[in-house]
């Protein structure tokens, strides 16, 4: 399984992502599910993908290996509505050519988050359902999901509007992450996170987040506390409820 | 779809159940999924259930109607596990009997949480799968959920042990069912809960949580403002984060 948050809000675009992947219990593995495309100066594109690691791979490879004078591809279309249709025709491509030759009922289906900013257009992200047709977040809904999304929704239906800032939008995903690592295994370090502010137009590093990240042990063990504290501090409940 | 939580503590059981079913998106209803059973002075015996309407009503009524003579029932049955395998056979009658001449591919399946304390033993608490086996909460795994589990769970995992106190365990409760609310259209009020001392052997009343509840709003808003102010609490990315 995976879990992907990407966030569209007033300052910028905020992605994190898990990194585990699984073929059963027993074969776990670490994939990146987090990749850039972009010219800097000119536009950024991001993309998070979840389900058959085959398909998004390649899904990934054909985007990249396009770029060097196919038509259209991610370097070329005029707006992110055109690359995320070019993302979802992809997925479809691959999902067709591999589907011909499957033995058994695998399923090849993935799914995808397009993120990003094209100069002279707002920043705006869409979901790619496995199917291949796509919403876009709106300032109602400036947040989507992938993956095993549950755990970790509370924390964001709770604290996430479009006009929360990016740095505290970026620490209600980062505790997203840790409730929904806690408490599912198939989601797990390390998280790809990146943070990309309005109009900057500039292709953001990025960062990792391992296992021993100190900032990230520290969110975690503040939050811990906190809720725990939190708990505590709630009133009593009134005699009627006969506890 | 439902949420219903059980937690078998050292000091005794917690029992909380929404009321929320429905059939498509655009018939809702409400029944009570929390239902007592049991003699004072030496059995206690709570049943909580999620799945099929029909089924589960029916087992009820066939649990109910049998205490008047029939062998076994749950006035009659020695042990805590005896009344959880007859709960399961019960449950496996109606599906055998409705399944006969049912049109169509109903799901007639539902699951049941079974907890209570019989004179002489200790509390217990199980959880039976919609094919009829069952598991048993231990100290190490001290509650079990039903229905749309994922939500509110990471707030048990995170304070939820064998030790902590009925007061507190049921606060607990009712946040892992206020966030599960919040996120899911098919979870709804009012909340039955009972909350059951160990080795007191009373029946006790238990308490229905209204849309206008006062505590339950009180907590509420706490919880929510808190969780805010927790968030706003936590230290701010370091450089390598490129926030």
């Amino acid at each position: 399984m995976t879990y992907c948050v990407a966030m569209c809000l007033a300052d910028g675009l905020v992605f994190v992502s898990d990194s585990r992947t699984n073929a059963g219990i027993d074969q776990i593995s670490t994939f990146r599910k987090l990749f850039t495309f972009g010219v800097s100066g000119e536009r950024l594109i991001v993309l998070q993908c979840a389900g058959n690691l085959a398909t998004s791979q390649s899904v990934i490879n054909l985007l990249k290996q396009r770029l060097d004078g196919a038509t259209p591809n991610l370097d070329s279309v005029p707006t992110l509505y055109d690359a995320t249709a070019l993302v979802a025709q992809t997925v479809r491509e691959v999902v067709a050519r591999d589907a011909v030759a499957l033995a058994g009922n695998t399923d090849l289906s993935c799914s995808f988050l397009v993120g990003g900013q094209i100069v002279g257009a707002a920043p705006e992200l869409y979901s790619i359902y496995p199917q291949g047709n796509f919403i876009q977040a709106t300032e109602d809904t400036p947040f989507l999901q992938l993956g095993e999304s549950k755990y970790g929704k509370p924390i964001l239906d709770r604290n996430l509007q479009f006009d929360t800032r990016l740095e505290e939008a970026l620490r209600c995903a980062l505790v997203s992450f840790d409730s929904t690592i806690r408490s599912n295994l198939s989601v797990g370090m390390p998280l790809d996170l990146l943070v990309y502010h309005r109009d900057s137009l500039i292709l953001p590093a990025g960062y990792r987040v391992t296992e021993d990240d100190a900032y990230f042990a520290k969110v975690r063990r503040q939050w811990s506390l906190g809720l725990h504290e939190l708990l505590g501090q709630l009133p009593a409940p009134p005699s009627e409820y006969n506890v």
